[in-house]
């Protein structure tokens, strides 16, 4: 038996639908990649939906096809880890709009037999979590002992909470935010201006000519990058140190290690991601704001939910900065809701959720225990 | 008589040179692009040097011949306020590797008749000094009564003190820095790969072709422009306020206010700034590190100074954070320096200095009225 059978590795599933999305569009089929970890239990009381970031994807805790590299979370999902498929049935799919298996504008459009490109619709927040709610139908499984993720993973996370209350038992929502500031849209408005400001982009058509926006979405990720890390992070793991070589070179090469840094962030990046998707996931985080829906009070969105809450942040994130979490903290307060906060001392910045963080897995650990 | 005459408006000098730049080039000839206003006085003691950021030019308090718009710190400059000609002879020049008269990678190249481009010599801060010293040399300006800027303009007034102590009076340091941290580097490492990422860049090359880089230095401005601003400055402006229209568009138009105001940045700043000017002075701007030319300690560069230092910070400034300024303040300590600092409530991040700055405008009066 392989890993991908014995786990539910690399898989992929074609839903009928139609998915009626927030643009009022209706998406069919909807193809959703996914993983799944560890067996659901009899009752189907087991469940775990992990919900991942921007430029994440289903390989939590398996290997990325593409690079290579470890799952992007093995420090939270994994034996003897708090979210362990020895325990959990685990859940992680790829979302809506991305580029990793799931319908996204790379998809092709059964209308035209070419791909969406631009013409996929608009998706948001509240679509993603719809069509994971169409996986876990498929999946069998009905209620949620948890759903848990990290900056736009807590997004959908508490989406989920907002959109299907009585099928989240618990709900963990790590350096994010109820909403996308000013700032934070800014800073996506910078990335896909710099995206279609590449001749390559085509207004989106560039599928055909095996000659992507490359350019363009790593000035992209470049701008994203620096909003991941922070000052103090960026000062003691970089500093003005140089590149190795005696002096500035009084040229345009990367003299400091922090640029050279970056342009290699970029040039990763683009090699696994694509800019059509990079474009729609961006825009569905800037129109997320769940109080909206709510007649502008986020405690309505939560009011007589029973579900169970931990939120983290972490000290130097100020991409999603503590006071984003601890307005839901307040706003579940005035909801009666069951809550637990974390502020977590950490110079990592918005990645701190990604990397090594000891108190952060002791802390999601002791909630998922006393979770049912 | 003109304004142009009554004051020195729109002047502009060729020094012979050379001037010995820290690359170890000789630029020669050094043309400077200079405004004065008012009058020096028959001991030549009431000259004060006004220093500008990154996009600014001389053009302190007269209108801009691109723009048509008011000088860009007549809040600070002008009859009856803290700068005023009628009391000071004032001289703001274009900073060296700009593109507002003074020689850039714009000017003619006289070995070869064409625009230098990326063949005019990298330059420093330290270098941008040596050129207004040479102007003040050719005005009869020995020692300043005081030397003022802000951001970039401060970091010039720092430099004029460590490398020419017994010329500068007072120095007034406003939102500056005596380095340039690995944050400030990465933000402007993404501004230049958004440039060189551009086609119409040509390497440099695009003067002859009537069609810079638009799209490129635009999203170098945007991704800047944030910078600027602070995350509560823009959620005070904007928040999620939407365009007038009725609600989102689930498309790509600017929805947001905060979208459309940054692509009018950059659109606005592409009609009258040099994309290789922007390369050459962030690179300026990096390279930057008062204490690195001392042995490393900041202290060493003002030893013995008899220098008085005002410096002002704004508690929204994440750019040049006060704790930059603070930094300074110790080694001026260190160095028993004449040293006042303030720090100024505002919510307007970094472009504090350049906007209705009440105890700004106070504080700088103050300090230069005690002036000799």
């Amino acid at each position: 038996m392989t890993d991908d059978q014995r786990f539910g590795l690399n898989r992929r599933v074609r839903l009928e639908g139609p998915l009626r999305l927030d643009s009022r569009v209706d998406l069919a089929p909807v193809e959703i990649a996914y993983e799944t970890y560890g067996t659901l239990n009899a009752d189907a009381s087991n469940a775990i939906l992990i919900c991942h970031a921007l430029t994440g994807d289903q390989h939590v805790a398996s290997h990325h096809p593409v690079t290579g590299k470890e799952g992007w979370w093995t420090r939270m999902v994994g034996e003897g880890k708090p979210i362990d498929p020895a325990r959990h049935f685990i859940v992680c799919a790829n979302v809506l709009g991305s580029c990793m298996g799931s319908s996204g504008p790379a998809s092709i459009d059964p209308a035209t037999g070419l791909p969406f490109a631009m013409r996929f619709p608009v998706i948001t927040i509240r679509d993603m979590v719809r069509a994971q709610a169409m996986l876990l139908d498929h999946l069998g499984v009905g209620r949620l002992l948890a759903a848990v993720g990290g900056s736009m993973g807590g997004m959908q996370v508490l989406q989920w909470v907002a959109t299907y209350p009585e099928r989240v038992g618990s709900a963990v929502v790590i350096a994010s935010a109820a909403r996308h500031s000013a700032q934070n849209i800014a800073f996506h408005e910078v990335g896909r201006q710099a995206i279609m400001a590449d001749p390559k982009w085509r207004g989106g058509d560039y599928y055909g000519a095996g000659d992507p926006p490359s350019a363009g979405l790593s000035v992209a990720r470049m701008a994203a990058h620096i909003t991941y890390l922070s000052e103090e992070g960026l000062t003691e793991k970089f500093g003005r140190q140089l590149q190795a070589r005696d002096a500035k070179s009084f040229g345009f090469d990367a003299d400091f290690q922090v640029e050279s840094y970056l342009r290699h962030q970029g040039i990763r990046f683009v090699e696994r991601f694509d800019a059509n998707s990079y474009l729609y996931i961006t825009r569905a985080m800037d129109y997320f704001d769940i109080a909206e829906e709510h007649g502008g009070t986020l405690a309505t969105a939560f009011k007589g939910t029973a579900t169970r809450f931990c939120l983290i942040s972490f000290t130097s994130d100020w991409l999603y900065p503590t006071a984003e979490s601890r307005r839901i903290v307040h706003a579940l307060n005035a909801a009666n809701a069951h809550v637990s906060f974390v502020e977590i001392e950490s110079s990592f910045g918005h990645d701190a959720f990604l990397l090594d963080a000891p108190e952060m897995n002791r802390v999601v650990d002791g909630f998922l225990r006393a979770a049912s």
